[in-house]
């Protein structure tokens, strides 16, 4: 195998240089004939034009009497003008106008006198009348070519006698995953495996964008392999995307096979994360199909879909998808980038007390959810180190500004009790949103404080009171601004394997034993820090206690796959993996508001939740947490 | 049967009362399990928790070496450290952490010496290690009740072991359509036949809304057999739109057959179109399936599904639909309206030199079409009397503000050339937006000087003169500010029936005829004025000289159809309807530009078209046009 370099091509240049070679290369849209009441939000091929006017005839808009206008004039309130039998019809709405009458008269306006009518009004000639064409004539063009068919103009081509319309085909996007490593879906995958999930984000993606999909099944490292599966999905679809392997590693064949059977445009962009993208084509009979190396990493494999690929699918389904909507937001944090790449950073936006607030997530390439968490991405260029804390950044919007504004936003410490708050809110307030980050208790001060959340979980002893919270309040809410509200007591403890194999007891056994904690600044690393320094424990003795989770559940996950011995945790964290738990004591966690977040209604909304029966009774089932006057204000100045 | 009478009820209140009355019957949503990868875009039922973590094992996430990063501590520049082969394993990206290690270092930063690595830098503990749980920790809750599941948040269920999902199912609804006089979609229908496109307009807004849909066979106006209908449909599925006959005419059977099978709740609103809407239920075994009674007039219909039936429908679906979003407009025209309605009035909206316009569309009920030409719609208040031209109206907007913002609004004088510049445009400029309505040259002239309009065709007959728009140019742009670019000549003509049976030879024929016109204010009319006074014709003696209609198609479909024998036209029409054409002059066809939208893209697009050889082609083969150095300046001061 030939070692091959990965070019750093700047993503404009990529993109561009590849629609190019496809244009020129004739890659375009294929068109079918389809019913029209089957074409909803199918893309027009050509222009449609009306074969019948609609109406087709002149029909009568009202239930009434047909006449000939002129037989009216000079009627009045004071002249009624009475018609014989002869001179009209009675009509109901949509019959044809009867030859000779060119005008409807409402049957609330038509006063009977036995066989004749009288009229104290003229009618004017084509009143209530539809006539042909009103709505469509034929040989009008209704709907030019490359239109997106809404329900209203599939209803104005039936009307207009058009029953089959010619559309744009669906492209047939196929999807090859490879690896050795890669398995189907499955509940209990061994460790190793790396589950398959990317053809069902990338599949859904093409058929968001109107393509249909096919999934081939999974092709080991092998270049051989590699390269019949992407001969046969090419001869079956219009479009190949292959996943992974696209790197310039011992195992990624994608390149070799790929350059085997097409033609390579580029290999390696300079973007970060989606670097090792291969983009390529290759001719069947005469046509293109465009052929993708794409990373393994979703969120590399997204990205460079949602930068790339879709306009190449643009010109297969003509369809123009909606531009990109950014807005300003300040960023929370700073963000370092090197000068190597343009970098994708996915944030949470939200609106606090009129600011608009970028914070990152998680940058990993393999964090998946961090995509169900953001609400846009910032951009930073090639040439930027970054942007400092605080400095204004541009972000490309996932939601709607409308829903980033309106959603409560809640950064703190990690308590599952939150996550049951907000699904118990999605039941009684539906179009309520929220969004929650797990910062840790002084994140979550710092945050409230910057005016980043609205409000945020906290759990922070003062080692001199032994009093929860109240002493960080007078220290960082000089100013007021915040309201701390009490929440639940919850029982902290130690998380040990099932039946407690080595023995824990308490704090006084952590020397030896290897731990996983919390990042620092959470309020269960201070409660740690500080019982150890109460047991007269050297820290930097306890092998593991550097290892930084952000979570009570990822804390728990560690030592259920035995990576570490024990870790301080809540108790509902240690029940989800059937862990032993050793209480080493009972804390009380609070909910700090920002003042001017309550007046809103989500944060009532979220109070209203707090104080439910609903939730009792959840956090009854969850185990380790005692409802405490739930709401009530503690008061600290 | 017994007469009833319409309620007039607030829209509001109507809603409030409906919605009301359905949750008290229990209205909800069901749930179903279905296989993950086949989600997309549905709604959860219930919340999702990991079943196991993503990572499900610490993984490496380097190709390179994986190692215990004590063993590292102190490397640097100067001092490297040696590791032997018992200290380290090589690894792949993927690989399960070997036990014992705790890090990985890249394959670029390790240097082979036999057997043995060298390493210029220390490891720290967990770097390129993706941690289990770095992207969801089994227990996580990854996401809530009620959410729609993205491809992302797909993958995230799949890589947390979630490989089946509770989601709401899509709710099942029926459509009836009933009455004598409707037929199925068809190519050639008799006059008095009313083509039923409704249930296609109606179950597409429906499954856009997430629901499914079945649509039932046409019922003919007889109670028993509605009634039957009712039953059927009420039995299958979860709501039934009945369509129509919901009025309280003679042959308005809907009333009485919902009135018998279900409660109505009520039966007439306070809105125009739409007024003669049911709004009812009925119970079948425990479950409330909500009954709906529309009315006929498509766009009627539209506007009740859009107002009331979407709430009904949010609670089956558990989705929160979009807030409908409005922007304020200038509207061009005097809108009245009744003190006794909320009057919806489409209208397109197109932003000229900075400013909204708002131009309502024709109000008809029965003109579907206006809704593909929509771009939102006016809200008159029930009490209010209507708008003032100039006058800052709300409109609820049907179209993206950012599409709507870069559209190229074309006003003026209609010619089947401007419908087939703006399908070349789709050709070649995709993105491109063009909007264009009918309104006759005068009007054209109206909307560019009042800045409705960036451009509009003009033909305009300068009786003094004998020459065309120059004229006008010098009367009504003394200030200047717009560009007069010459585009064709084309021939307007008498239409008449094929073989011209009544022997017409020209104008003097006219008198005797029955005629169809143009619109005052078109050029056509204004020919036909002069002509007519060239002749020495007394107009008020021609019979339909006071018929307007709005476009030549739908002047040669009256001919067509036998309601007129004669028309002046242009010779494109007359071809469509395979009718006789004579020549009665040669007239020139001009574009008035405002000087400052040919600066724009979509203007310069345009004109390119307009200069193609793509369009010469369209118009030899319609017939009747001779290219006039299209785009060609022509100076009127």
């Amino acid at each position: 195998m030939a070692f091959t370099y990965l070019t750093n091509i700047p993503l404009e240049q990529a993109r561009a240089d590849y629609l190019a070679r496809l244009i020129e290369l004739g890659l375009s849209a294929k068109a079918e004939t389809i019913a029209t009441v089957e074409a909803n939000h199918r893309v027009t091929a050509k222009a449609v034009y009306a074969r019948i006017s609609a109406p087709h005839y002149n029909a009568c808009a009202m239930d009434g009497i047909a006449l000939d206008a002129s037989k009216t004039f000079g009627a009045n309130e004071v002249n009624p003008v009475i018609l014989e039998e002869a001179d009209f019809t009675w009509v109901n709405t949509g019959d044809p106008l009867p030859s000779g009458c060119d005008s409807v008269v409402m049957v609330e306006d038509v006063i009977r006198e036995g066989d004749s009518v009288k009229l104290f009004a003229a009618a004017t000639p084509w009143q209530h009348v539809r006539q042909i064409g009103e709505d469509v004539a034929a040989g009008d063009m209704i709907i030019p070519s490359y239109e997106e068919l809404t329900p209203p103009a599939l209803g104005a081509l039936l009307a207009a006698g058009v029953l089959e319309v010619e559309v744009i085909q669906k492209p047939l996007v196929a999807f090859i995953p490879t690896g050795n490593e890669i398995v189907s879906p499955k509940k209990h995958p061994e460790p190793g495996e790396i589950i398959e999930f990317n053809s069902t984000i990338f599949c859904g993606m093409v058929e968001d964008w109107g393509c249909r999909s096919k999934v081939y099944p999974i092709v080991p490292d092998n270049q051989i392999a590699i390269e019949a599966a992407i001969r046969q999905a090419s001869a079956e679809c219009d479009l190949v995307l292959l996943n992974a392997g696209s790197s310039a590693g011992a195992r990624d064949y994608a390149i070799e096979a790929i350059g085997k059977v097409g033609e390579v445009v580029l290999h390696g962009i300079a973007i970060k994360p989606g670097k090792p993208t291969i983009l390529a084509n290759m001719m069947k009979c005469e046509q293109v199909v465009p052929l993708i190396g794409l990373p393994g990493y979703p969120v590399s494999g997204i990205l460079v879909m949602e930068e790339i690929i879709k306009e190449v699918i643009s010109l297969m389904t003509k369809r123009v998808y909606p531009a990109d909507k950014t807005v300003e937001a300040t960023s929370s944090r700073r963000l370092n980038s090197g000068l190597k790449y343009l970098e994708f950073i996915r944030a949470r936006v939200g609106n606090v007390a009129g600011k608009r607030v970028a914070v990152a997530l998680n940058r990993g390439a393999g964090v998946v959810s961090s995509f169900v968490k953001a609400d846009g991405i910032v951009k930073i260029p090639q040439d930027l180190e970054g942007y400092e804390a605080g400095e204004q950044v541009e972000v490309q919007l996932l939601k709607s500004l409308e829903e980033i504004d309106r959603t409560l936003v809640i950064t703190g410490s990690h308590d599952p009790l939150i996550d049951e708050v907000i699904d118990l809110m999605k039941h009684r307030y539906p179009a309520d949103r929220v969004a929650s980050s797990h910062v840790g208790s002084l994140g979550g001060i710092l945050a409230v404080k910057r005016g980043e959340a609205h409000l945020g979980g906290v759990h922070l002893l003062d080692e001199d009171s032994g009093e929860y919270n109240l002493g960080y309040m007078r220290k960082y809410f000089t100013e007021g601004g915040v309201v701390l509200l009490s929440c639940v007591k919850r029982t902290q403890g130690l998380i040990v394997e099932k039946g407690n194999p080595r023995g824990v007891k308490g704090i006084e056994d952590l020397p030896g034993l290897n731990y996983v904690n919390r990042q620092k600044g959470s309020g269960t690393r201070i409660l740690i820090d500080y019982m150890c320094k109460k047991h007269g424990i050297d820290t930097t003795a306890i092998k593991g206690y550097t290892r930084e989770e952000f979570t009570h559940t990822a804390v728990a996950a560690a030592v259920a796959m035995g990576t570490a011995d024990v870790g301080l945790g809540i108790y509902a964290a240690s029940r989800i993996y059937d862990l032993d738990f050793i209480p080493v004591g009972e804390e009380q966690y609070d909910l700090l508001f920002l003042e001017s977040a309550l007046e809103l209604a989500p944060a009532q909304h979220f109070l209203d939740v707090l104080k439910s029966t609903d939730l009792t009774i959840r956090l009854k089932a969850m185990g380790g947490y005692e409802m405490n006057n739930p709401g009530a204000v503690r008061k600290w100045n």
